[in-house]
């Protein structure tokens, strides 16, 4: 009869060596996308393999909203952006009779979109601008500790997607640097992007508007101008790739069409490279939209058929949030 | 009678243990620059210290021309510019006839001057834009490779400080991330500051131009264009630290009145900075100019009486080339 000890032993050597291997991507279902992954993370990092990269060139950016985190009902910039205008009105009486201000204090969506771009624009100026740097990163602070998704009532930096942050994770251990590389305002995200992410500041590139040195009162400071600076949005994100990281991505992933030329230059490079879109296509668990697929179309985000269609034809992975997401946010761990 | 082996030990024993330690930074004379540096480093690195300061916050910033290498006759880039004025000349047979291009292909140093910053502007944006910014990679590489200082026939890569390149390494050593914050072009340095300096592409801040991603025969292309995009001087240095690196510097090392705000900025924060100035006044070994301390002046770059005075107001390192340096350049080693 054999001892407890041996039993033992024999069902550990029986039990699948891989069974104990950790899975890096817990939160993603076994598919082509995971898998995908896999074999790209193996290749490069591989010494010898045909597709090896050295690790300084293991450069991957990330879009933020809808990438990283929930977009919806609307990218959480605008949240902040509606609660500052809300929070400075009293300051501002003429807001009250003068557009697009009026309609946003008064809820009236339709209002704000009436005034187009040129709206959106100095909403952004007047409560964006006007104070120092570092005021304005304890704004942001201050907001994103208790601002939370009108829709599930959880903080918006609870609302990062599980998967996401496996996979940076995942390509962090495998020496790759992690950028954000958003549309999103380059000192919003700063604000809090290395305690959500793990991404320091100087890995984050974003839209910006223009700082000036001043000495304030015997302190150097930087003053926020009401003055755009950097669109980081569609051929913007690949020309803040090159100005800001200086390196061409080898992996590079996103959610609609603002981030097609940024996965386009970053296929553009020679040897192994990686696109990945994530299509949300999960109404139960998170939201669906489009309009590709039959899927809704929603205000300012958009993963059109052509965008579709353009990652089919050029080897895209397109990653089901329903079919690919085993789980969905950091929350429901 | 002692053994043989007994009196080894002895002698080992006796020998002081600080002749054993490897000196980082053997090409400073023994002084209060060199020391002032060793007590910021020891104390902003030891756990527990009231100085201490967290890995990811030691960033360590520096001017490039004349901090790092040098800058007499005249900032290596432009050196660069004369030689691509001459290299496309044939393709534009009205230079010859306009300034301050016509100047320029006569040698005419004074003809160029008095076109002023327009004309400087005109002969930058006619060799640094046009092109792609992989082709630009490369006419850079190409130059750098045999490009030479006109009055010691060295390759310019190899004029580079060599107690400045210890420095950079002792911080590395020491857990500080190093950064070029530089008037010059981003990427020309960008080309050649990883083998030259070790510091990689996206640590290097500089001044740029606008680019434009365009699909050009099916490839995704960034073209240069003839716009300034950021100046990257003065109040600019502080700006682009903050839009770049998106962290304030704990350590700041320039040469030049262009470089006051940079350290102007980094002494602005909490906790403890650094700020060093290097003065060339060793007209023997490098070359020696101010205005300050009697030193004689020269275009383009200015150590100010005012600059002088600003810096030992405000305790920062001013490094005497002369006398603080035992080396001055790599390639003496």
């Amino acid at each position: 009869m054999k001892s407890f000890l041996t039993k033992i032993l024999i069902a550990l050597l029986l039990f699948p060596i891989a069974a104990f291997a950790t899975d890096p991507l817990p939160s993603w279902n076994d598919g082509p996308a995971k898998q995908s992954i896999v074999n790209f993370v193996e290749k490069v990092t591989k010494p010898g393999s045909p597709d090896f990269v050295p690790v300084p060139e293991r450069i991957a950016t990330f879009d933020n909203d809808g990438t990283l985190w929930c977009e919806e009902p609307l990218p959480v910039q605008l949240f902040f952006l509606i609660d500052r205008v809300k929070a400075l009105a009293p300051q501002h009486p003429e807001w009250t009779t003068t557009e697009p201000f009026a309609s946003l204090l008064k809820g009236d969506a339709k209002g704000v979109a009436a005034s187009g771009e040129r709206g959106l624009m100095e909403l952004i100026m007047s409560t964006h601008a006007g104070m120092t740097t570092v005021e304005f990163e304890k704004i942001v602070n201050d907001w994103i500790a208790t601002a939370r998704n009108p829709k599930t009532g959880k903080l918006f930096t609870e609302m990062t997607f599980q998967p996401m942050l496996e996979l940076l994770a995942y390509l962090r251990a495998n020496g790759f640097k992690t950028y954000i590389v958003s549309g999103g305002g380059v000192e919003f995200m700063r604000a809090w992007a290395e305690r959500v992410y793990g991404i320091p500041p100087e890995q984050v590139v974003g839209s910006s508007i223009k700082t000036k040195f001043e000495i304030r009162d015997g302190k150097p400071v930087l003053v926020r101008l009401p003055e755009l600076n950097f669109n980081d949005n569609n051929g913007g994100k690949a020309v803040g790739i090159n100005e800001y990281i200086g390196r061409r991505p080898i992996a590079a992933f996103g959610n609609s069409t603002g981030d097609k030329e940024m996965l386009q230059y970053t296929q553009g490079g020679s040897g192994a490279r990686f696109e990945l879109l994530v299509l949300h296509d999960d109404a139960a668990r998170e939201t669906a939209y489009g309009p590709a697929r039959g899927l809704p179309n929603v205000p300012l985000v958009h993963f059109t058929p052509e965008l579709d269609e353009y990652a089919k034809q050029n080897g895209w992975i397109v990653v089901s949030t329903k079919n690919d997401w085993k789980r969905i946010y950091a929350f429901e761990k």
